[in-house]
């Protein structure tokens, strides 16, 4: 019997909950909002990781590490970041427990152990990092600081759904320092480049890439570009942003610097940041009723191969096959290979199994192929099954990984093409969203407040403006009012 | 000029201090307690990390990732190991901050916002993780379970060093739960051997293997095994520990398992880990007064090239060896290397800062080096300067890394081993600790009393019994009374 997958016609939300439960990769915890990500999701998160930090390291960044904490007076100073962080922040406010005297064996906060100023476990690290950047930076030749932190981060949200929205997740935070702001918005913009790229090549997700408006910028940026991905339930993904901090957090925490001119002038920012929400994007975009299905380049186990065999006869002449040949091939072009020999399961049951994890590949090899010279061959993408010949049989997979790797792009870049739909009447955006589902493109008029009253009513955002978008006159699709381009609307997870 | 160094003998605190500071290693941050680890230090932080990874993943480990946060009621479950960790902890009693009304653009803690139960930051994780646990283990065929956890964690430390003792800090944690106490104790020293290996053959500092006395145990554990290094000063450091817990958290945590005979057990368990601090005894153990002498096999930059030449000719000439051919050869056989050809600063200068950054290989080569086919080529941890053919130096220069790595260790052993001192009275135990310094191997009577009476007047604590230590009869060097083996004594970080 395999494990029960709520279907997503039936309830998509529940769907998306088996997957992650079932398929390993994370589970709730006893701490309200915060869960636990199992080790078959870590190596996913490890998989994306070491990319990422390739790119990171291949444009020029290093990595650093800074406090958890930042003091209240810090986390204040630049005030819209703090606007934007406060109602959603852990407090530590003491640093002891005591033994309660009214209640023996349990503990209390020890009321003389209180802080003179509160922590804010960080929301985001600008705050921290900035006023650690004062004392690094005094000249032009102290920039471009180009600094990464791959760490946690505590949000308090109130409503959670696992990698999606958690009150605790790992993420990494880019904080650069610039001498000139056109620097700046050109590493803004190469990152956004950077997280496009690995969105599409690595885990296989078609990405808009485009920029915030006003209202849905980060608290504290000049401009919030971001790549927004489409689920298979037609509602958007905000997969990453890059944010132009302009002098904000230079001016809020008074770091100059001088020129070549020996002139003092503030230094120019940026943020940029991905986290474990991928992973639930990941989950959302490509799979299916079965279970996961993982984009090759980013799976933790990209080969699974499951001996049939009856005695200890066949077994051995299997593992021979196996274990002297196509995993030594096959890990010798760098393929994570998984040989399933465990004896307390049956192959069908380890089938379903792989197909709930979402391995790319699976082989099964029996008695009667190894006459044969062949292998039955599974792709997890489309579920075909092909007899293959043992001869050249890891040369063969390498080319299956990349063609799965293409086609699971390509299914979720046709689905995605085809979910976004011009309107040009509030009629026609409400159908569209409600029917259709997917991103609208319609015209707006270019205000907080009709943007705010389209939210209230279509419970739909503006995702971005794209990027290079094509300039139009048209009206507004809610007020009538002129406007120059559309711009992408979404229901937004 | 170079970057002032105290030197050891005129402050070994200081200069400790300094190199953390001046080599780029870490810096302070805003927050009490809490350091900044620079990118030069996390990058060796990096190579750490990725070798201990490796050999947890080779023994059969995973990793996975658990909450920053354990309610209250949860921490205080297993009793010793909350009485261990109450009086230095970081405590969540609100999530949110509002507007101060009497202090505009201030923040304060929203009063309303105070949680139903405190959230402690974890110290250490057994608590979190074995709560988890509890729903992922019901039958023998759920264990081992080996799972390793890389985090911060946060101790409420009132005197603070660099590294070395830090509020909040980086390490790894890893959390076994067997079916048998002699698996979970196999375990418990198959991790101590891990951790052994890693710090003598990568970080190249000897250690001493180890059990702690009850004292010294680990908050909650049956035993404590250790390794033991000794700095430059005399000092002892706890480089790493391994845990065996028993079924303490598995009773704290009501964690049992059906056996094959399907009888119900509680779990037996191990926790295990080392951090950041190996960083601060790395420094302190190999390093000199012109800066940090690190091992080649962590060293983030291995191999630096310092070109020295008089315009643009001399310099395309130097290019074209070091680019075409040093280097390529150089990252073909995985050694990362530098070139430092910035023209803003005098070879001089460079040399000293690499001195201080403890590069173990520096290469320099001027324009008449290339017509003699020759470099001149300086190792960091003897000063030696030898000039070596330009043919077939990539090779030398990978073996001399080699030679490198084995002469830091074998420099750090021999004072290492010339500082176990034998003592058989108490004016002889406080002599050498004073004047020779050093581990101190003496009699001692068993007793927590007088483990604890000998600490208050020597301010040396027991390191450890160490493993297959010989048994012999002896006095206790304090009370006389009767003793069995000789202990490792120390004063230490």
């Amino acid at each position: 019997m395999s494990k029960e997958i709520t279907s997503r016609e039936q309830d998509y939300s529940q769907w998306y909950i088996d997957l992650v439960l079932k398929g390993g990769l994370a589970d709730y915890s006893a701490v309200k909002g915060c869960m636990v990500i199992k080790p078959y999701g870590y190596a996913l998160w490890e998989k994306m990781r070491d990319a990422l930090d390739k790119m990171f390291k291949d444009t020029g960044h290093v990595n650093a590490y800074f406090p958890l904490f930042v003091p209240k007076s810090l986390f204040e100073a630049e005030e819209k970041n703090a606007e934007g962080f406060a109602k959603e922040c852990a407090v530590v406010t003491h640093y002891r427990l005591k033994t309660d005297p009214d209640n023996k064996g349990k503990l209390m906060v020890d009321p003389e152990a209180k802080l003179e100023e509160e922590l804010i476990v960080r929301p985001t690290s600008e705050a921290i990092i900035w006023n650690t950047y004062k004392g690094w930076i005094q000249s032009y030749r102290d920039l471009p600081l180009l600094i990464n932190q791959w760490a946690n981060v505590v949000r308090w949200e109130m409503r959670t759904r696992l990698f999606l929205r958690t009150a605790e997740f790992l993420w990494q935070e880019g904080h650069t320092a610039h001498a000139t702001a056109m620097e700046a918005v050109a590493e803004t913009k190469q990152m956004l480049e950077v997280y496009a790229d690995f969105a599409e090549n690595w885990m296989a997700v078609p990405v808009i890439k485009g920029v915030k408006t006003a209202n849905e910028r980060f608290a504290g940026a000049e401009d919030t570009y971001c790549i927004e991905a489409l689920m298979q339930d037609g509602k958007a993904l905000q997969a990453g942003t890059s944010h132009f901090l302009g002098q904000n957090f230079a001016k809020a925490f008074d770091v100059k610097f001088s020129d070549k001119e020996n002139k003092l002038d503030y230094v120019w920012a940026t943020s940029w940041g991905v986290s474990t929400r991928l992973i639930g994007g990941l989950v959302m975009a490509h799979s299916d009723d079965d279970g996961l299905i993982l984009p090759p380049r980013i799976a933790p186990v990209q080969v699974v191969i499951v001996p049939i065999y009856k005695g200890d006869d066949q077994k051995a002449r299997i593992d021979d096959k196996v274990k002297n040949e196509l995993i030594p091939a096959l890990k010798a072009a760098n393929i994570s290979v998984k040989y399933d020999d465990n004896d307390n399961a049956r192959p069908g049951w380890k089938f379903a199994e792989y197909e709930l994890k979402g391995v790319p590949v699976r082989i099964a090899l029996g008695a009667r192929d190894l006459d044969n010279n062949v292998a039955e061959v599974a792709r997890r993408d489309t579920k075909e099954k092909a007899s293959y010949s043992l001869d050249g049989l890891p040369e063969k997979i390498i080319s299956l990984l990349d063609e799965i790797q293409v086609n699971i792009y390509n299914r979720a870049k046709a689905y995605r093409d085809s979910h976004i739909t011009e309107v040009n009447s509030w009629d026609e955006f409400m159908q569209v969203l409600d029917e259709k589902t997917g991103f609208v493109s319609a015209h707006w008029d270019g205000t907080g407040e009709t943007e705010e009253k389209i939210k209230e009513l279509s419970k739909a955002t503006i995702r971005c403006i794209p990027l290079d978008n094509k300039q139009e006159a048209g009206k507004c699709v809610l007020t009538g009012n002129p406007s120059t381009q559309r711009v992408l609307f979404a229901r937004a997870y």
